[in-house]
Formats: structure tokens, sequence, C-alpha cells
């Protein structure tokens, strides 16, 4: 067991858990105050940055820690809660790239992230090509079909 | 704070932090016996995974909370830590991107893990192009040479 400890909290108008849609929620991420602004010094030379996170409305007896349809949409398979990126998971954390809008002091603005209001941020890192994938990604069609309308939507990307 | 109990545990032939040269080190990730191995099912219909998991060997007293040059190099810029990948961070969190190369039962079998022997594993997340950046990536010079060596010391990619 290890103690993690919030190192900001995302701020944006999206307080109610919905799936999809997340491009229209700009976000903000502050730092604690324990923190000093420094800590994020130089981020804004980065186009995007990986911030992790816990989905802390996630309650314990709602994890999976097997396998089951994503959604709960019988058309989809069933397939190990490792295999999904739902929030329903052990330890109950999320990653998601977002795009690093503006930086001052403790605020870090960003664009595409899927965090609800108040959420407790464990970690911000830079994206840098490098740690992208270096062949090329392969996915089932059913995760295409669950990420139609994630961002937009519309449908759009 | 939070709790976080490792889902799993890295296994592999690096026991030492090196900084460089991690294609060379393929390795396994194995469940832990408290969960079964379904969690992992249809994980093989990806091509990559991301791994979250805990630099567990950096001290406490280790930990940067501010800025620095990263490794210590006088002639990269001085930088937050959250503008940074490096192990010595807050919460000690690493996530990778990794190629899956096989599953089987609690076990999945990886290329380009950057992390030693034993290293306790938080979360797997399959990858999904979505989940990408989605508009060009940028990243100041030095990250670039930070990386030169990283995947493969002679300096290729």
């Amino acid at each position: 067991m290890f103690q993690i400890e919030p190192i900001g909290y995302v701020r944006n108008t999206r307080s109610q858990l919905l799936d999809d849609d997340w491009d229209r929620v700009p976000a903000r991420i502050e730092l604690v105050e324990s923190l000093p602004p420094e800590a994020l010094e130089g981020l804004e030379e980065f186009s995007h940055a990986e911030i992790i996170y816990q989905f802390h409305r996630v309650a314990d007896s709602a994890i999976e820690r097997g396998a089951r349809h994503p959604r709960g949409n019988p058309h989809w398979p069933r397939v190990g809660i490792f295999a999904q990126r739902a929030k329903d998971r052990p330890n109950r954390i999320g990653a998601t790239i977002v795009e690093i809008k503006r930086r001052q002091g403790r605020v870090l603005e960003v664009a595409g992230l899927d965090a609800i209001d108040g959420t407790p941020v464990l970690d911000i890192k830079p994206v840098m090509a490098e740690f992208l994938p270096r062949t090329p990604v392969r996915q089932p069609d059913w995760s295409h079909e669950l990420m139609q309308n994630y961002w937009n939507a519309s449908g759009g990307s």
C-alpha cells in the first residue's frame, strides 16, 4: 500500500459524471499551496501534457476487478477492466493527454481533460514524442465505437 | 491522502537504476493473485498499453518539488519537476506506453517498459488512438537531447 497525495485539483464547469462531449469543457489545474509555482516552470514550452488523476467519485463497491461489457453494452465484447479505460477500476487512476493552453503561477489551463470539477490530480508530465507509440497502433472496433462521441458529441473529432 | 495498492509487478533483468537503453529490456507484468486473469482479457486485441507504475526505489528525501536542471545537466534549462518525466517527483508515478507482445493468464509480456525488476504496477490501460495527441506535438530541444539514448543507447530509435 502507498500513500498518494494530490498535487492539485481540476476546476471546470462539469460536476456530473457524464461519459461524452468533453471538448466542451475547458479546465484549469490548480496546484496545491504546498507546491511552489516553479514546479510548473517550463511546461509551457510543451504543447501537451499528460494528467494523471483520480476518479474520486467512484465508490469502492463499484470497482470492477474482472471483466465486463464496456459501458454495460452487450453489443461490445466482455473484456477485462485493464482492456478498458473505464473509471470503475482498481486504484481509480485516470490518465489523459491534454493540450496546454496557458500557465500562470500555480495554474495550468488545458483543453481536452475528461475529469470533473474537483478531481484530485496526482501528477503532470510533459508529452514527448519519444514516449508516444513507436509502432502502428491497432485496437478493436468496439473501442472506436465507444470513442465516437467522447470528445465531441456530434461524432466528429 | 489515498491508499494505492499494486495490481501487479514488473519482472525483468534490470535491477539497477539506469537512465538509458531500455529497448534491451523485455519485461513481464504479473498481476497479483487477488486479481483474476480475466482482468486482462481482450488486452491482446490492442497493440499498445499504458503502464502506470511507481518509482518505488526513490527515497522521500530525493523528491524534487520545485525546479531543477533535468538529470542535473547545467547545459539544459532549469525547469519544474512537472515539466520533466524524471522519477524523483511527488507521488513517484511513472507512465509509459509499451508494445504488447503476448498475454497468458495473469502475465502480460511487453516491450519498451522503462521500469526495473520488482516495480509495483498501479494500472494498465489500453492505448486508443483517440487518446493520443490530436494536434501537433511541440517540445523543447533539451527534451529531444535527453531522450537521444533513452530507448537505444546507440542513439537510434
